[in-house]
């Protein structure tokens, strides 16, 4: 197995989770960052332009992605499968950092009032951006609502289904994540 | 038709609304909030330990009421039952003055980055909420989960027909919190 190596970028977002854990999100400095992650400020400042944009700069990709997604599946597609699609895509971005990442950010948000705003405000605009994608295609409103719901149950049920499992298994994201979407539709016909 | 009059405590929260949209959430004191609402800071005080809890303080009342009506429903309610005795529950809290303050919070949640994190901590909040007390009736974890999610978009939808419609109808938020949550039920089979 190939082992694998992050670069500055994905070094800087683990350390900065980790010290967020540690002392705080407030407490926590920039220059702190880049020492833990042995880069100087300056590298800080060419990937980030400060510390909360750190956070930012993926939640922007990865609705970027999600939108993509939606937007190039075939016109047939149903809301789900269109959905589906947009969870393929933005799996597909995600490799080993952002498996590592899970379960440290998980414990960062639950140390932060302040994390925990941000992290609420991600998952929120990532079910806004799912939804305007499908009303893009034509969906309904209350179907857009809800399948971009779905989308972002899926994807956070799926990402840490993936970053809990099996580290040495080659498994990607995008299995975790339609997976997860599978369990929530057959889930759906059960709610009554 | 019986004039509605605010208490102190509404009127409290509708001229913070109203501040928040016209100078911002960070530059309005509790001192202008009296002002604007016609009493002293002590009345502030006597209702609201801050300007931040002023926000908060409804949400703690609106998840209790949500989570009572799920626990409270009968055994053989199915999860999306459970969700109705919830909304039904919380809607029966909602009076005039929460009507009132719909458009305003939505056009104080818009112009401030601050306000939606909270808004969106709160919805993610009441969806945990409603989807810990479904896990509590034994439903199992996916279909709690989509459950939850619905009545969180049930209770926006709902509130928003309600606070958008004819004020002179005398037609309550549960009316409406069901009818939304009967939309996006039958939402759910055009999925795909």
């Amino acid at each position: 197995m190939a082992r694998w190596e992050p670069g500055a970028r994905e070094r800087l977002v683990l350390a900065a989770v980790d010290l967020f854990v540690e002392q705080g999100y407030d407490a926590t400095t920039v220059a702190q960052i880049a020492e833990r992650a042995g880069v100087t400020k300056s590298t800080f400042f060419r990937h980030f332009p400060d510390k909360r944009e750190l956070l930012v700069a993926g939640q922007e990709t990865l609705s970027r992605l999600l939108v993509e997604g939606i937007a190039g599946a075939p016109a047939e597609a149903s809301p789900l499968q269109a959905v589906g699609a947009g969870l393929v895509r933005a799996s597909s971005a995600m490799g080993p950092a952002n498996r590592e990442l899970g379960p440290r950010l998980k414990a960062a948000v639950a140390s932060s009032a302040e994390l925990q705003e941000r992290d609420a405000l991600k998952s929120v605009s990532l079910a806004a951006a799912m939804t305007n994608a499908l009303l893009a295609r034509g969906v309904s409103g209350a179907t857009a609502a809800l399948a971009g719901e779905l989308g972002v149950l899926a994807f956070k049920r799926g990402y840490a289904a993936w970053s809990e499992g099996d580290r040495d298994d080659e498994d990607d994201l995008g299995r975790h994540a339609l997976a997860a979407l599978d369990e929530l539709r057959a889930a759906s016909a059960s709610l009554g």
